[in-house]
């Protein structure tokens, strides 16, 4: 770039630490604590959260107080925060809807062998069930998340082609929204525009959402190279934490306070207060023990004086 | 961009652990240690490191054994590798010239609050001082480093005309090589881009080295929009080691091995083996008990399988 790329004036930050941050850690949360930390995240000025997922409590063991976290969410930020909760089949479908989620996000692989891994099913046998969800979602919102959409931890670089599969389906099923997930954080800037130009030459501007991990510190490399793509919507978890339990390797989400930071410094408009954030991911590691993975939260001196803009 | 930027087909690292790494570390590293971890990082294919520097030991105790560590690397890697002492002043300049170091690389702040914390002099004394070290260097190369080029911990944002003054004096002195140092590591890559933009149009295409520190995260970031504007070549140290003990907030340089995974990976050669850094930096934590920063040295998996190219 001979001439740094014009940015979007603002950006969505939604915030997945209470889904995919708490997912990864092995030792359950109490449910006190979880609604605890979703209220501070939740008043950082964020309009959307995915609180929780509805998922085999088999399989995830620390998402099985799914219904109860979303009740206390929704009795105390209906209205103001908008609730997300991640499924990835019928019968998180029917718990989603039970559980009066604003949105659900239905998560299908472009890849197939994480498809099997993360939900045993063939990626047809996903958007088959992504169609009967579609079919009975009634007046809530849903949202298609492309897992591994620019590589796979067991097939490596992934086809745009099996993307624009899962997107053209996801779009004829009438999804109201989609994310495109670098869920092992192994795509490169160079990567990650490659298969965004397919995507915007066949899409134009729908606006995407992007799901980035910081797994090899590309996730805001990443970032820069999205926006200056005209994307503006980005997933975020206070703290860094997060990771795919069936993706080796996946390490943490992009940091909530590392995206602000680095926006907000650019002129990109969150609409999230930096040191709420902070003061909640200080919070999370000091009086509850989460092992905090953030670059921001790592700095002692804050950010006083500090930043050149 | 709509488009992706080219990028160099190649870029120089420059391996500065031994120095910037090593400073930041409080306990002082044995003498056989610190030759025992260059050597493994001199042989993973770097061609210029930075050794050590000749500093008062009273402020930098940790570069107490500066001489003896260039001794110890002349014997082994002289003409293989060349050999870079950072010096702050004429008493710094003679150590280098004795000690037969290639290179001397004097330091000097575009801020004159940062250049009085680091050397006690204003801008005007060190550039001085870096005319006199011009003067005596004979056929030792001089680097000159611009530190704080963009931001300061104490003044915030340096106009680049504070670097342009530093800059043009250096290549006044006949300097052979100039460095910009994103010391604190505040610079967003819009910042840094404009800065660069006003180096670029006085200077053209010399080749200047960027000193980019994460405390952030933005490091990958502004690696990668320097790239897009044609720099190529920038320091790194091991395992992200770093920081300076006279710049509060600031942390771990942009680490080797996740700067070289990234070039690597986006087709940009840096000539050096991925899997040796990530073997010395293992070693580094494990033999040494080095307290290591990278992204890519924290991930369990290591890299198989999961490059998308």
């Amino acid at each position: 770039m001979k001439t740094f790329p014009s940015l979007p004036k603002s950006v969505e930050i939604v915030e997945v630490c209470p889904r995919d941050g708490f997912q990864s850690v092995k030792e359950f949360i109490p449910t006190e604590t979880k609604i605890a930390i979703i209220d501070e995240l939740a008043g950082t000025g964020i309009k959307t959260m995915e609180v929780t997922s509805f998922v085999s409590p088999k399989a995830i063991p620390q998402m099985a107080d799914a219904a109860e976290v979303m009740a206390a969410f929704r009795a105390k930020w209906k209205g103001r925060v908008t609730s997300v909760a991640l499924i990835p089949n019928l019968r998180g479908a029917e718990g989603a809807l039970a559980a009066e989620a604003d949105w659900m996000n239905f998560v299908v692989s472009a890849s197939e062998d994480h498809n099997m891994a993360n939900t045993k099913r063939t990626v047809e046998e996903s958007l088959a069930e992504m169609e009967k969800v579609a079919g009975l979602r009634g007046s809530t919102k849903l949202r298609v998340s492309v897992a591994t959409a620019f590589a796979c931890p067991f097939a490596g670089p992934v086809d745009p082609g099996k993307v624009l599969r899962v997107v053209d389906r996801a779009l004829e099923a009438g999804a109201d929204g989609i994310t495109l997930a670098d869920t092992i954080g192994t795509a490169d800037p160079k990567y990650l525009a490659a298969t965004l130009s397919v995507i915007r030459e066949k899409y134009g501007d729908y606006p995407f959402t992007l799901h980035l991990h910081d797994t090899y510190g590309m996730a805001l490399a990443n970032m820069l190279t999205a926006l200056g793509m005209g994307f503006a919507s980005f997933d975020a978890a206070a703290g860094g934490l997060g990771g795919c339990p069936f993706a080796p390797g996946a390490a943490g989400n992009a940091a909530t306070e590392d995206m602000v930071n680095m926006a907000e410094q650019m002129g990109v408009d969150t609409g999230i207060d930096l040191l709420k954030v902070l003061a909640a991911v200080r919070k999370m590691q000091s009086a509850y023990g989460l092992k905090i993975a953030s670059h921001l939260a790592s700095t002692k001196k804050g950010l006083e004086g500090n930043c050149p803009s």
